[in-house]
């Protein structure tokens, strides 16, 4: 079949529309002997009729692997280079406290940005001594909160942020670890990474004021400076990028070394993973090797120890972990003039839309989707998955193909939404946040509860005031 | 002073950078003889030490002015030519009951699309025969919740809704009022327009396919049809698109009129209102009179009596009505490179910011901001207001001139933050979401609370499963 003049060049009209890719699906994931897409045991279907829709479901023991084979993997490389890898998990793209005992259980350590993020990490039982707190902007009573409660370590954004983070240290009668953000200049997406002297950022500092802020920090007894950071980017398919930026670190670090001892480097997270068929990025086994690699060449080449390391990733662990299950409502056939004369696009309208998932509106950014309760022989037509939202820029996924004869009632799939889905959910057009389901040996669970109309209602002060 | 090499060209040096231009604030926003800026007799450092930071800050006058203000400019410029004109407030844009009571006393219908919009409305004690309801794909549930409850108007988006609606209508033994969803192929925004045959949208019907559905309506008897609805954009600053539109849609209008009555055209909303000083709307007076003026025209053209009309602005109403007040964390000046040799900006970090305005982020929007709590003679510099999150796409002003003394401490306010703001936010890296406060009078309270961090932890059910 010829690709259809609407779509856009990356997508193929696939053989068959009901075919779950592994690369963009959670591992537990597959089709019944009835066509049901199930999930670790639990059918789709069952999903939807004990947990209603938009859910988003989770594949717990995919989490869990994830989060494994990443810290396997950095260690594994960075000892045979003779140093350690730390993995911390990026709370900002999902966290609950199931999720953060999880990682944490695989060995990892959690990345927090806010109050809120540290009060889960808490809850979850999590040590704080196991968590880094990110924020060019944390408040003092938020750097107070996290020195209080024993935090592994802060990383300061900013020269006013260093004296407020040595005085809470002071206060609490602790020595507290700090990192330092920087600028490689480096930034990073996809297949393409920018290098230039300067960033037009609100993160960090220039790599050449660093010297003086680490003199700083190393003049207050209060701070025990553990190295620097940089973080170049998100959804980051090969190494060069973060070749270039340790390269570009690893420089700086040696001076420090001058005077004084710089124990770790930490280079942020970013991996990338696919969302669509058409995204390849390198696996974390062929990343991990690359970057040991460069890191390993610059330090023989510095004439430096090879220090320990650390990463950040989010994404990689928690995106291709979950889909969301929509049904759909509404089915409506476009036609529309082209160069090659009309041809029509299928809006498929479902129950949830830019609440739930806000990336596509956000950044452009790709999904794809398949049928979930059923399959269907019927030809493969071109769809746009468009939410229930009063905006015309509602759209879940911009292009995919579909058995053209999806219906209203069908239960549809998207899946890779594990990360940045949930977090930036809103309730815009006063739609209740879906709930976040676990599912593990054909156990279907809530981690965390959809809203209620009396949530959404509970806040408005005038419900009293009549 | 010549303007910055990194100021887009729109923004020019102000001559005084403590100025509150009244096409941005609300007409209530003034500063004291300190140079404090207050609203309705409140001092911005009042309401932050009262309510803390950030805080959305409506000005209830404003919004009860602007609400009578836009309906008496459609009824006398309508009623000029014959016509009734009905103003629908989009709830979209911000609702709370209390503003749904302010827009309704001042004789507003409101517009939902949503369960939970339709909650909000009538636990304000809005009558249900005031209001709209919209979607593109509300379920089987909502249209007959909206059904029982008395729904003034709903517009049918697509052929499938048609019988949904006339089923739930007959078993509720009610006749069900609708209109009918189309594409004029008009899409605007700020000064353009665009006019094709076809629009590539999942909203409504090609105007084509109007009068076969238009038929299917008339079909039933627990239908009765009022009109046409069309809605061609937003932040609109001229009337050629409506102008468009309107002769578009009284074409089809004219073709209906043969077979049965058609008492109304609803034109949506759109109007558009100034964020930065560089923006220029049409005032709503000059809207009503060249929408009129058209719709008149046309009308004596086709030979058929001026329908009724009805209209469904949102930020008109809302946008300018409130302003954002944050507290300043942390400044940091950046280097950069340009054609013209080394420019610095000031990147100045609030406590909010993505989840509180994500506007900036998921439509490029242009805000302005100034100092709250204080003025300042020192030079203007370009300044960038980023928020707290962890994102370098977190940004809340983009570009604006502040006095160069702007500090840790210092108050800032974002004005036109009242539409598409609240209503979008998140929580995202687990902010809460900042109170709503309504001032009036001199006094100040809250209509919307604050999230706390309870709240952000409610509905995480790892929290009992330890
Ligand atoms: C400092 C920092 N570390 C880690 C991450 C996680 O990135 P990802 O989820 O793409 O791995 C982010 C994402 O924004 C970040 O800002
Ligand atoms: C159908 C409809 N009516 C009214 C509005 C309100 O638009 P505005 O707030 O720009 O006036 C919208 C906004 O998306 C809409 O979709």
């Amino acid at each position: 079949m010829a690709s259809h003049p609407l779509a856009p060049a990356w997508l193929a009209v696939p053989d068959d529309a009901n075919e779950l890719a592994p690369a963009i699906w959670s591992s537990n994931v597959r089709r019944n002997d009835s066509g049901v897409l199930t999930i670790a045991g639990v059918t789709a279907t069952e999903i939807a009729a004990t947990f209603g829709t938009p859910v988003y479901v989770l594949d717990e023991a995919d989490v869990r692997s994830r989060a494994a084979h990443v810290l396997a993997a950095f260690s594994r490389e960075f000892s045979a280079i003779g140093a350690k890898a730390k993995v911390y998990y990026a709370g900002k793209a999902f966290l609950s406290t199931e999720v953060a005992r999880w990682v944490t259980e695989a060995g990892l350590n959690i990345d927090i940005c806010s109050p809120g993020e540290l009060a889960v990490a808490l809850a979850a039982g999590v040590d704080a001594s196991r968590l880094g707190h990110h924020g060019n902007n944390k408040s003092l009573a938020e750097i107070d909160r996290s020195v209080a409660a024993g935090m592994g370590a802060i990383v300061i954004d900013s020269l006013q942020e260093i004296p407020r983070v040595a005085e809470a240290a002071t206060r609490h009668g602790r020595r507290q670890a700090v990192r330092l953000r920087v600028n490689s200049g480096v930034h990073a997406h996809t297949h393409d990474f920018l290098a230039t002297a300067h960033e037009d950022q609100k993160f960090g500092l220039p790599l050449e004021h660093a010297a003086d802020a680490v003199a700083t920090i190393r003049s207050y007894d209060s701070l025990e400076f553990l190295g620097l950071h940089c973080h170049i980017g998100s959804q980051i398919f090969g190494a060069d990028g973060f070749a270039e930026s340790a390269a570009r670190l690893l420089t700086v670090h040696r001076e420090l070394l001058a005077d004084g001892p710089v124990p770790e480097l930490n280079l942020g997270g970013g991996f990338g993973i696919a969302y669509t068929t058409a995204d390849d990025p390198d696996s974390l086994d062929d990343l991990a090797s690359a970057i040991a690699g460069i890191v390993a060449a610059e330090c023989t080449r510095l004439d430096i120890p090879v220090p320990n390391v650390a990463f950040e990733p989010g994404r990689a662990i928690i995106g291709p972990a979950a889909f969301t299950l929509y049904e759909v409502g509404t089915t409506k056939d476009v036609e529309l003039n082209t160069d090659e004369g009309t041809a029509s696009r299928l809006y498929v309208s479902v129950d949830g839309g830019m609440s739930d998932n806000a990336r596509p509106a956000l950044y452009g950014a790709d999904y794809s989707v398949r049928i979930a309760s059923r399959t269907s022989d019927a030809e493969p037509a071109l769809i746009r998955l468009a939410g229930k939202h009063c905006e015309s820029g509602d759209i879940v996924v911009s292009d995919d193909y579909l058995p053209g004869d999806v219906a209203p009632g069908d239960l549809v799939a998207v899946p890779a939404t594990g990360a940045y889905c949930w977090s930036l959910a809103s309730n815009y057009n006063y739609l209740g946040r879906p709930p976040v389901v676990a599912v593990r040996d054909g156990v279907a669970r809530v981690i965390v509860r959809g809203e209620t109309e009396a949530d959404l209602l509970a806040r408005d002060a005038g419900l009293d005031a009549r």
